[in-house]
């Protein structure tokens, strides 16, 4: 148990670490070696911890979305559905990350970074953390897809998601907001899976509704 | 009249070379000064044609994708409209892309290169022409979609199919096969645009139908 403590303990300063560089330096700059300096622990403590830098950008990014979580719930009027409750949190989630300038300059860097390679899509904390989000989803509407085809719109929806922040970023996406792009990033997966466009889009104008009214400024990925 | 035949047959030259080029040494390697010199024009006379490397792939691409439609609409048993004439086309499109080795190689190298930026996507001779048949097809099934909309279905699609053919090519789609990716990627956008998941399902198996009957393996992008 003091083990498990103490792990826990050099992963959590990891990340507070490299928050701070991911935020002052964006995320291409920050080198391995730069958080395991500041954490003081070797590089190959640091990789026994996290293998890869965006490993630690998965932990982070999904410590950021399980607060949002946590706020929705906290905040919401009825009782909400696995979809209902992402989309309700996708909305501050991007807003949060592609609104700051040193936030947005990290996002997108680390966006970049992700798109020239396929991923390794098990492994990664956030992945798994939304695949479950999906898995519900299906249960919750009586769906049953294959398991080919649920990999291929898994695969394109991370492509397709890619592509949109990528575009939102550089001005491509033209007067769409970042709601709109959220509802429609939460939507096009389930839209793959065959939810019906109705049900999304009912889901998606609560979840703008929602977010009028319920303050997640105080709720940020890096600071 | 004069001018403009000259003219086209420079670029029917530039397209030449740049496919032995893009054959031979790959996509990335190929540098548009190699194909100037060996079309014995000047870099400026080149740029004056194609601005960019990719716009030369875009053109060979899209010269690629109208003989394979002429080579269904000559073998097709019945009328086609142009989400069918779309999906039969788009099998023999990945297959002879990413069967042979050579033109996999350039394939996966463009379409990596591909995925770093927004893309412009007006002004690409292979884009617009997939737009057409999108804004066919939306016509065909009575589907209305605002602007906004459609533009991020648009770019939401490049990435995805962008991500699935590295994916393919890197093998992490596992056992699916290039006809049943293509099925997926020319029937997902029309389903994030609301064409009925039930009549995609049903030109997708037309689609492997013919072309089990239909021998596409002599029309080659770049040979």
């Amino acid at each position: 148990m003091a083990e498990k403590k103490k792990n826990s303990s050099t992963r959590e300063r990891i990340i507070e670490n490299a928050k701070k560089h991911f935020y002052c330096d964006g995320y291409s700059k920050t080198r391995m070696q730069d958080i395991a300096d500041d954490t003081g622990i070797a590089l190959g403590s640091l990789s026994y911890h996290f293998k890869k830098k965006e490993a630690i950008v998965s932990s982070i990014l999904k410590i950021f979305l399980e607060r949002l979580y946590d706020h929705t719930l906290e905040n919401a009027q009825k009782p909400l559905n696995a979809l209902e409750l992402h989309f309700y949190a996708s909305i501050p989630y991007y807003e949060n990350l592609l609104t700051e300038e040193n936030t947005k300059r990290f996002y997108y860097e680390f966006t970049q970074a992700q798109s020239v390679h396929s991923t390794n899509y098990g492994g990664s904390e956030l992945a798994d953390f939304i695949t479950e989000v999906y898995h519900q989803s299906l249960k919750d509407y009586h769906i049953f897809v294959d398991d080919a085809y649920a990999n291929m719109a898994q695969k394109f929806g991370y492509g397709g998601r890619v592509q949109m922040v990528i575009d939102y970023v550089e001005g491509a996406l033209g007067t769409v907001n970042i709601a709109e792009m959220a509802n429609f990033l939460s939507s096009s997966r389930e839209m793959l899976l065959g939810v019906p466009k109705a049900e999304l889009d009912r889901i998606g104008q609560e979840a703008i509704a929602f977010n009028r009214e319920v303050d997640f400024s105080s709720i940020m990925p890096l600071t």
